[in-house]
Parts: C-alpha cells; structure tokens; sequence
C-alpha cells in the first residue's frame, strides 16, 4: 500500500475492508476499449462479489454484452469480450496494513481561496452533504452565485494537452474548440515573466508591431477532460519530431502541480483589452476571457465551444434565456455554475426555462430590456440638468457597435453611477436601479434542436416573426442527447435514434430555409470543426443584426457513437459532403443592393455516407438491416444533393430590388 | 295592420304593446349604408325608449359614431348621420286592433319532414327552447346527426339569384364560389321534365355528345344568404339586357313559394353519377354534390367555398379535423351542422379539436385508419376462403385512384359486407366492424390562420415532419376572424388589426416556403377569386400526393372591411398585385425529372396599393395616420416584389436530380 490519503486507509481498516485495485483504462487501452471501462469495472464486481459462480457470472457478462452490443457490429463485441478476459488478470488485492500510516492528507473540497458561499454552501452539496445545510443558507430570491465551476478542480483527465511554444503559429485554434474553456491565451510585456515559475513556458507573440510582448497558452490541467479535440485541431506540426504538434497529450501526474503554479501566475497577467483585441479572426478571439468555463459537459462535448465563444464574444452584456436540455444541466447543474465574471464583475445573465417556451421566455428578457432601457432613458433625461448635461448627452447618443465604443459607454455610465449614488431622491434611486441597461443588451435564446426543431418550435418561429432583436442559437446534436437518444426533427434521414430504430425514413427538417422565408431574419448554419472564422463571423454578424437572428450550430455529440476526438473531423466531413452547408443569411446586406443569401462552403468532395459511416448512428443499421442501411443512404444522398442545388441556386441570385421610396427598408 | 301571424297578434294585444315599423333596409339602401341597419336601429329605439331626450339622445348617437368610425373615414361618417337623420320619418307607429284577426299560421320550426331527432330535439334548442329537453333526448356518445342544416330554412336574404337559362354558359363557376352551397346543378335526360311545375327552369346541356339532355341550376332561395358573389362571377352576360347575367339578384318575395316547389321537384332528379362527372374542371364539380351545406358562415364569406369543394371532391370517405376557429363554429354550430351525408348515407365524418392540437389531432385520424386498415386487411386474408377469395382477392388488390375505381370498391365493399352481416364469429364481427376501411380514407386538417400560423403551428409543422399521407387546408383570412380580429402571423405588412392598431409592420409570414423547405410536402397556395381552376386542381393534387400537403386558401372576410360582394374580385385583384402568387410545390415531379415548383400566376399587373386600397383593413390608416400609411404601403410594396423574385426564380429551377440508384426516392 503506497502513499495513501491518511482518511481513507483509516476507514479501510476500521470497516474491515478488502481492498481491489485494477488499472482499468490500462486494460481499456490495450483491448481497444478507448476510454470505456463500463465492461470492465463490472467484471470486477462480479469477480469480486460472489454473488454468483465466477464462471457463471462471466458467461452471463459475455451474453449480455452480445445482447447489448450486437447490433453494433462483431469488432464491439469481441473488444468487451477481451476487455472482460483481460480483467481477471489485471485485478490485485493489496494487503491492507493493520494501522494507518498514510502521511497524506486529502484536500479541502474546495480551495480555501473560495468566496465564503461556496465554501459554507456549495463545497457541502459538492460533498453530498446537501442534506446537512439548513434552510437559511439557501439564497431567499434563488439566485446562485456565478463562477463556481471553477472551484471543482474535477481532475478526471489522465492526459491533457501540452504546449510547445517553439511549434505553436498562436493560431489559436485549439482554445477555440475546447469545450471546458482550459486553453487559455495572453499576450503581455516580457517584464512580467521576471517572478515566473520555471516551468511556465512563453513565446515571442507572432505579430508584427509588438516588440517585447510574450504569449503564453496555459492549460488549466485540474479542468481538463482529456478529449483530445485541442490537439486534432492543431495545424502546427514539429518539423524534427514526427508525430509532434504544437499541442500534444501528456500524462498528468507528472506535470500536475507545476501547472497549478504556472496556472496561478498566469492568474497575475492581466486579461487582455478587449478593446485592444481583433475580433474579427480566431486567432485574435483567443484572447478574448471565457466567462462560461470548466461545465460539467461530456469530454469532448460538441455543444460547449459555441456557448463559450458566446461568453467570449459579448460576455459582459449578454443575457442567455436557455431552454431545457445538455445546456441547461451544464450550464446550471447545482451546486454550480460555469457561467462566471470577468475581474470588473461582470458577465452573462442566465437562466433556464421549460422546452416549450424558451423561445418566448428570451423574448420577455428583450421585452424587459427594452422597458428598462427607455425608463433609463427617460429618468436621464429628466435628472439631466441636475446631474451632468454633457454625460448624459453622450450617453443617450453614444454609438456602442464596437468593443471600444461599449467600453467608453461603460465608463460613461459608471460615472454616472457614481453621482447617482451619491443622492437620496426618489428619482436617482429610480434610474439607479435601471442604469445598467444604458448598455446595449445583447439577448441570446440558447437551446438544443429538441427545443428548436421540436417541441419549442412554434415559440421560436414566433419570436422570429415578431422582427425583435433576439438572437437564437441551436445547439443541434440532431438528437435528444439529454432527454436519452430520442429522434427530433433535426435526425437525419439514416440515423438510428429512439422512436426510428430502423434509421429515420424522412429528412432532416431544414429550419434555415424555414427562418430564410421570414425574409428579415439573419441566419446562419456553422460548424466549427469546419469552418471556425465562419462560425466566428456568423455569431458576430447575428449580434450586430438588429432583427431577429437563428444560428444553427453543428454539434457533435457522444449520441453520434464515435471518440470525440474525432468531432471536429466529423464537423469537416459533414461539411465536405454537402450535408451541412455552411450558410450566412444577412437581410442587411439588401440595403446594398447584394443578395443576403451566402453559401460559405464549398461543392460537396466526398459522398453522404463517407462522413456517415464514421458514426454509429448511422454505421450499426449496416449491421442490422444491410439492405436497409443502403437504401437509406441512396435517399440520404438524394436529400443531400437537392438541398445543395437548391442553395447553390439561392447563393447565386442576383441582389434583391431596393426601394429608396420606401421610407424605412425591412427590417 | 296587414296580415299578421295569429299568435303574434295576440301576444300583442295582450302584453298591450305599442308597433313600430320601420323599413330599415331600405333607409340603410338609401343613405348608402349598404345593408348595415345597426345605427338605424339604434336610433330607434333611443326615438322611442326616452331613456333620454330625443334630441340630446340623436346628439349623443352622432358623437359615438364619430368616435366608432371616424378613422375609417369622413365619408363613413356622414353616411350614418344620414341614416340617423333619415330614421326619424321612416319610423311608423302601427295601430293594434282590440282583436287577434290574423289568418296567418307560424309555419313549425322545422319541416314534418324531418327526421325523428331533428323534430324532438334540433327544432327545440332551434326556438330557444333547450333548456326544456331531458338529458335523456341527448346522444349518449356526444355524436350529433349530420345534414340538419337544411331544417333550418333561415330565410335571410331579401334578394336572392335567378337564373337565365337563354344567357347561361354552364361554366359552374357561380356555384363554385357559393359560400352556403345554394346553387345546385344537374343534368338529366329531357323525359324527367314531363312532371315538372310551370316555373321550373331548365336549358339544353352544352356539351357534345348528351343529346336529349337537359340542364337546371337550381338556387334554394330559402338557404341562400343573398351575398351575391354568383352573380361578381358570372361571366355571361345578356346581349340584348344591358346590365343581365346569367343570374342576377331579384326580390326574393314573389317567387320564395314557386321556386320551393321547383326545389321539391329538383330533388326527384337524381344526382349526377361521380363516376360520369369530370372532376378536373370547374365545370365538370358543378355536378358533384356538396356534402356540406347552408352553413352558418356570414354572407359570402371566404372560406366556406373551400369546405364545400372538399366535399364535393372527397364527401363520402372524407374525415375532417376541424381547428377552433370560424370553420368550427359554422361547421358544428349546436344544434345543426352542414356537414350531410348523400342519398347512400355516406358523408364525411367531421370533429373539431383545440386551436393548439388540431394537426395532432387529424394526424391521429391518419393513424388510426392506417391501423384499422391493416386489420380490415389482415382479417380478410384470415377469413378470404370461407368468404369469397376472388372477390377479397380483388378488394385487396384494387386501385382506388380514380372515382370510378373508388365506386368499384365501394361495390366490392358492400357485397362483402352482406355477407359478414349473415355470419355470427368472432372474427366475421370484427372484421366487420372495420371493413368500410378498405375504402381509401381522406384525411383533411382544416383550420384558419390563427391555428396554422401561430398556436397552432408547431404541431402543423411536426405533422408535415412526419412524412404522412395527411392534407392540410388553411382558410387564411389573415386575421383571428371568428375570435375578434386579432393580429396573426399571416396578417399582411400595413393591415390594421388588434395588437396592430398602428398597422402591422412586419411581413406576413410565407408558411408555403417554409413547408416547400421539407422537400416532400406538397404545398399549394390558391385563390378561387383568382382561378377557380387552379384551385380544383391542387385540392386533387394535394389528395392524390401520397404525403403531407398544405394548402393555403385565400379567404376574404369581413375582417378585411368591404362589402363583401367583391370579395372574388378582390381576390383576383391579390394575385394581381403579386402579394399572393398562386402556386403548386409537387415533390411527385421529380420522379419526372421536373421542377417540383409551379408558379401559376402571371407577373404582377398592378401595384400591392391598388388592392390593399379598396380594403378598410389597409385603407383605414389613411385617414389615422397618412404618413405611416405611405411608409407602410412602400414596406409592402417592396416585400412583394422580392418575394415574386424569390417565386419567379424558384419557378425557372431546372428539375432536380433524380437518383435512380436509390431503391425507394422520397414520396
């Protein structure tokens, strides 16, 4: 018995324990298993147990896994069957000593840096002992504290990502797909690396015109999953080491605890202006501060890169109204929350509503925006003389399209903040209470295709009609990925899901034409793992768009069946084979006289069923019903081929007519 | 005091009631009031209630109806004063004798003809005497008898049409745009005639091939509504009487008892053979029979022509799921409905669901025939050798495309019918208590706008999603018309509505492109005022397609504010502007090679204002507010013409590609 935490060998021994050891993933990685020990954590168990005849018990295992795994194919099957043969061999009893001497302490729950509601609350219902806490420690008005994900320090990841500066172009793609947020980039004045840890790795920043600037990646290795999409993305290869990127997966253990030092001294170089950084490439957005971070999302989730470039994009103003579903646990799984704040305080409001109204829900938070914001705009009209005129003149006329005209337009109103503050009249108090909101608001609808396609959708259809100023973004899995594997609308036509166990016989409903008919609202289809620039402009021009606006955001998703280190490929494939055009629809762009329609990607190069048997979902009715399998993927291919005519068709319309006698142009 | 009915004389006499008598109508003719009497009639009773001053109460009426109407307009307003002004000296006391000495009889509230239940409990609730009938008289399973429209005899119209034979062309159209299906036509051979009353009308049928063939168009007077919209339509006019169609409005007066007895006479002649009937002309459905009739709808409303064409094209094996709504009212109006049955007693079945259900709802009766078909099938393969195996050979194997071969099996049907009834198994009785299944069922959907644009819309949308064999029918009169004129969002760009009171200032929303956008629904949007053949043949379309269709139906209403006498003219005029491009979306095309998109209407001829201008709907923000008006017309103006180019160009796709390897292409 090696170093052990000093608790944990005492109750061993207190309770009389027999104690098991067995390097699963080891066995996991050698039979083929990837990262599943499911098959082999339960041979264990019944080894173990005793509840019935090992042989018996092992014959019953291999049964239930030919049940199980069958119809996804002989390959599966023989895997788990090594995987449990393999097992018997790889467990060993370790001798329990008869006292404990374990010098090893285990940690706090949480940091004892934490803000005390999280150490007295949360840290209690991290430990599971919700039970414990009184009533009164509940917040009355249900509001939980942000920001709290970041105290978890979940450790899960065996490997995670490692960065060589001397590979690395600091292109910044790697930060942009990772679905925890743990990549992080800064560029600073070489003088701050005086103090630095000796580990913590720097490089010259690769732009001309900053001379003495260093750029640092850190990894946030407690808060990795270990999913590997941060290296697949990685254009930048060794030249002399064959194999090697400029970020690569290496073992934990080892780099652990100098990390955690570099981590906390890069926590002292300041987050980058934002009004100083180029928003308008990946490589600049990098830079950008996450203020959704560490979720409890899946390793390798296809979701969480979108929604934390929301954060990134308009973090500190944005208001998120998020339908039930993956986004909704992950973004507000009690007894904490990823959504978080920049070192001013500020960050997103969120919360959750039901799968049917979701849409509706964030139209209210545009309704109230938009209340508030004219009361603001009145009580500073009238407290004007009383206050400072030419403030609140700028302020009621500030332009706040770009990161540096909001920046000014908050300075401006803290200032103003600051005279309210000061005062006691009812009215002060008034526009005190409404003051923030003399910053633009920006108002995202945030869901998967579950709600958009299917049970939200005459919602959302609604809130689209209404030509408001909200912005919807599908998160579409193609399948109800929280609620269990169910067909939605979104499923594609050959896709294996719950109520389409044969493949699904009709198509994939394109909610992009159907928004597109509205003629005013902004849409736009995105993969990152294809096109990441795309996506990146797609969100900002949705944001700047002052209608209505849908993006439909490729997600890919351990429902799919496949390691989720290949996801963003999945992404390229998709792309590649015309079944998931990357379109931009911008009714702004009528205004000059240019066709708001835009075809981002290019004619299909690979063939449906090319991108469409890398996945289970599609590849397992290969093994249940071949015949079947091929017709579906003959009608897949039929879809995908009219569906591209028909865009290639609208992309190459001519301008639409404009009115100048029209006194106001849509919308 | 002329004739007068005994029993109203003498409730006179005895409740010592003073008579007024006022020709209301012809003071509304008069003041150009059209036949609007409500301030006519208001003025009345105020003239003789003295619930205030004469002359203060005609003050206080002039200035509520300068509140009421005077944003639609000056000269509206001097139209009612005229009315009021007038009122005075139309207004008659009548003397009331000391004695009841009327001859007259109030004729029964229904006819002795009517059936048992028509008799002893329709004609109850019919004279407002419900509340005396047991709840023993009513159906235990809530299923009403159909067809009790026709006890009704409403007798509403004052004038009603009269038919030319010498000037008549035979094209049908008038009956195809009755809204209360009171215009009937038959052929007959020349013999029937012999027993015919003096008055009744008949011409030689004009088509080759019938000789000794006669023609009569028949109008129940007595039903008819006086809306006049056969005669807007009647494109024969007289050579020799300017200002004569084909059918004109005459008093109904002189002629109500000649023509009940020609109507009587009408009904000995047999209705016209489906099977002869050309079903692809407007010409040919005239002899089809409604199996929905005399409704409760307004005097020449829009949608009720619709609902009448379904059944004439579809009655006997027609099931009707009914939105909330107009339609739901005038078709299951307590204690009657129009919905009827023909001389075989086959008629559609018809039930209304809620607003927000009804596409579930009908997709339910998509579900349950398909079962109930599967089973009638099973059981007769079961039971074939002890029944007859060539003729359930035969049944199982018809095509059931055509009229004739549905008659066929209908034929089939009834013979395996007899010899169920004489069988006493189990199996025989359950096959039995299905087999009318094996008759080829036509599912309808039907509502309005409110529940196909907007609470509705979202079950709409997943039914269409599932790929189904269900018809859609939308009466889109752009407004929530039987629920108060609410906004919906098919209310056009610049109408005034509820919730719109400044007029609507985002475009109606184009659920036609958003269905097309599946790619296998069969959409088609269609205006009989427009073409009345265009409209035949997408309801035959959309019925043969073996897959979801939609149909969009342009409606006038009296929401839409003018006499709606026009309402075919301005329908037509609708089209013409371009705002309501007549189309047909067939996915069956493709299976040709063809583009699936037909645009069936020419170019726009006329400007969306010369339309919208002769609607108050529109018209009415002139007088408001005139420059909001001209920002909105030019809005609409410039939607129409981007959507024609959308339509147009949609119209020149080449066909899409056809995939002949793919073993099943979609429906």
């Amino acid at each position: 018995m090696g170093p052990a935490a000093h608790e944990v060998q005492r109750q061993i021994i207190d309770k009389a324990l027999k104690l098991y050891v067995i390097d699963a993933s080891g066995v996991a990685l050698e039979t083929g298993m990837g990262g599943r020990t499911n098959t082999i954590m339960q041979t264990c168990f019944f080894a173990l147990s005793g509840v019935l005849p090992r042989d018996q018990a092992i014959a019953k295992i291999k049964e239930a896994i030919k049940k199980t795994y069958g119809k996804k194919g002989e390959e599966i099957v023989r895997k788990n069957y090594e995987a449990v043969d393999r097992t018997l061999s790889a467990l060993h009893e370790v001798k329990v000593p008869d006292q404990a001497t374990g010098t090893l302490k285990r940690p706090p729950v949480v940091s004892e840096e934490a803000p005390d509601f999280v150490r007295r609350v949360t840290a209690m219902m991290m430990a599971d002992r919700g039970d414990e806490l009184p009533v009164s420690l509940m917040p009355a008005d249900g509001t939980f504290p942000s920001g709290t994900t970041r105290w978890e320090k979940r450790n899960i990841a065996q490997s995670v990502p490692v960065w060589e500066p001397d590979i690395c172009i600091q292109c910044g793609n790697c930060g942009f797909v990772c679905p925890h947020s743990v990549i992080r980039a800064k560029f600073y004045h070489e003088s701050r690396l005086e103090n630095a840890p000796e580990t913590f790795r720097s490089a010259p920043v690769t732009a001309y015109g900053f001379p003495e600037t260093r750029y640092t990646l850190q990894v946030y290795v407690e808060d990795c999953t270990g999913c590997g999409l941060c290296v697949e993305v990685c254009p930048a290869k060794s030249l002399t080491r064959s194999g090697v990127k400029a970020i690569n997966m290496r073992p934990k253990d080892p780099i652990q605890e100098p990390q955690k030092a570099n981590i906390r001294f890069f926590e002292t170089i300041p987050v980058n202006d934002r009004a100083r950084v180029d928003f308008s490439s990946v490589r600049g957005a990098q830079f950008l501060e996450p203020l959704f971070e560490f979720p409890g999302a899946c390793a390798g989730c296809g979701e969480t890169p979108y929604v934390r470039l929301l954060s990134q994009l308009f973090g500190g103003r944005l208001i998120v109204a998020n339908a039930t579903g993956c986004s909704s646990i992950y973004g507000g799984n009690l007894p904490t929350t990823p959504w978080t704040v920049n070192a001013e305080g500020n960050g997103p409001a969120w919360s959750n509503s039901l799968f049917e109204d979701n849409a509706e829900f964030g139209f209210g938070f545009r309704l109230t925006a938009d209340q508030h914001l004219a009361l603001a705009q009145r009580l500073a009209r009238e407290l004007k003389d009383s206050l400072d005129p030419e403030l609140v003149d700028e302020i009621l006329a500030a332009p706040q399209l770009t990161e540096s005209q909001i920046r000014a337009q908050r300075e401006r109103v803290a200032k103003l903040k600051t005279m309210l503050l000061k005062r006691t009249d009812d009215k002060a108090k008034d526009l005190l209470s409404v003051v923030d909101q003399l910053v633009r608001r920006s108002i995202w609808i945030v869901g998967g295709d579950g709600w958009a396609y299917d049970i939200g959708s005459g919602g959302l259809d609604h809130v689209l009609a209404s030509g408001r100023d909200v912005n919807a973004l599908v998160l579409d899995t193609e399948v109800y990925s929280n609620t269990g594997g169910q067909m939605s609308k979104a499923t594609p036509l050959g896709a294996v899901a719950k109520f389409a166990a044969a493949g699904k016989t009709v198509a994939k409903k394109d909610l992009a034409l159907q928004a597109i008919a509205y003629g005013n609202v902004y849409v736009a289809r995105v993969a990152m793992g294809a096109n990441p620039q795309q996506t990146l402009l797609a969100f900002r021009e949705a944001e700047a768009y002052p209608g209505p606006s849908l993006i439909l955001a490729y997600s890919h998703c351990i429902a799919h069946g496949y390691n989720l280190q290949h996801g963003m490929h999945q992404q390229d494939l998709a792309v590649a084979s015309g079944y998931w055009p990357l379109i931009r629809y911008n009714p702004a762009l009528r205004r000059s006289d240019r066709n708001p329609f835009v075809l981002d990607s290019a004619r299909p190069r690979i063939r449906f069923k090319e991108y469409a048997y890398n996945e289970l979902r599609f590849k397992m009715l290969s093994h249940t019903n071949p015949r079947n399998f091929e017709r579906l993927m003959g009608m897949a291919q039929q879809v995908v081929d009219q569906k591209w005519d028909i865009y290639e068709e609208m992309a190459s319309r001519a301008g639409s007519r404009f009115h100048p006698d029209a006194s106001v142009d849509l919308p």
